[in-house]
């Protein structure tokens, strides 16, 4: 099949943070696709047919086939379509360490950030004190580098980035000032925004993803 | 650096499933190494040293450089090594398959299975039928080959089959038959037995990591 005849269907949530790493990677890459938004409320069929495990968003459908979970969908993105802007690093163990951060990211970074919101007391602390000691990690990771695989925008970068929209909701809710604590994540993220449509293009605005986490709380019973 | 002068450390803990997937991994792969068997009271220096972030076994010391987490370690395994017993599928879109079923393990089988263990009440019920609601899953993408990825043993196998030597633990503490529930499960473990010494040789008995889990609980309060 020819390129240009190939079918690229998203299926996601517009405040996905793994949805926008997605976004991201086919951007960076040129590839058209049609975009589906997602009422989590009430799942399209196809998203049940196409992610019956964990009927979760994002979903890659490339001519008709399904590649579910962001990381695994990034990379799947970056060796199909290889000739463009390669987001993986090329010696095997950067990539190795590369995956590793990637891991790292969605262990301690996002799925430890959501208890931020989502729990009180001291579950709450505990997941603040874990989440700041993540990013000095991460943060360190970074070092001096204008990237995190160096001089340019990668895999890392990818995995991480959609985290600067949630900045102001975890700041908010897990009384944080990242501005503050980590200057090197917050130069790092400007440079992704400002060097790369592909990010400032994905992203969406800090205000409408508190608000929506001002929702998810209220559903929550955690505000009123 | 010629390969014989390659210096392959593995800092492990005998019982863990996620080093087993290593060791199966350099032995399809026919990589000599040296063992070093951590103790998790007290971890060596080295450990600390080589993963600072996790502070975990298994880490992977090749020519003096760390690589961390296991789906990893066998990924760079399989492309260090990859002139005998490829691991990952060739094919793009088998190979983004193959990284979701190893992910699935890690976080609905491995990491549900502790709780089989570790938890009581309420929260052991729901990881009871959530882990059998999984071992379902598995069984269904097993389906009726020999192998996960078809004819050949391969990177889903390898993350997949230390649970064999846990089965005992998990039939005794999560009230399973897997035995008697899960027989195309059983078959590809004696299977994978039988053809693949790097399998046999690699995995513990499993009334000794019963007794370790035994052990376990014991630290736990969870039995006398």
């Amino acid at each position: 099949m020819a390129k240009q005849e190939e079918e690229v269907i998203l299926l996601n949530l517009w405040a996905s943070m793994y949805g926008m790493r997605v976004r991201i990677a086919l951007a960076e890459k040129g590839v058209s696709y049609e975009y589906r938004e997602e009422d989590l409320r009430s799942k399209s069929q196809l998203l049940l047919d196409m992610n019956p495990v964990h009927t979760k968003v994002p979903v890659l459908i490339h001519n008709g086939k399904p590649i579910c979970e962001s990381n695994i969908i990034v990379e799947y993105i970056d060796e199909v379509w290889k000739d463009k802007a390669p987001l993986l690093p090329s010696d095997t163990y950067d990539k190795a360490r590369a995956r590793f951060w990637a891991d790292f990211i969605d262990k301690k970074v996002f799925q430890i950030g959501r208890k931020l919101y989502t729990t009180i007391g001291e579950e709450h602390e505990a997941a603040r004190k874990e989440f700041i000691n993540s990013l000095k990690l991460i943060e360190g990771e970074l070092g001096e580098k204008p990237y995190f695989g160096g001089e340019s925008f990668g895999y890392v970068d990818v995995s991480l980035i959609p985290f600067h929209s949630w900045f102001h909701s975890y700041e908010t809710y897990g009384k944080l000032n990242i501005q503050q604590d980590f200057p090197k994540l917050i130069a790092w993220g400007k440079r992704c925004f400002e060097n790369k449509e592909s990010v400032s293009n994905s992203l969406p605005d800090s205000l409408k993803v508190l608000a929506f986490v001002q929702f998810l709380r209220r559903r929550f019973g955690l505000d009123e």
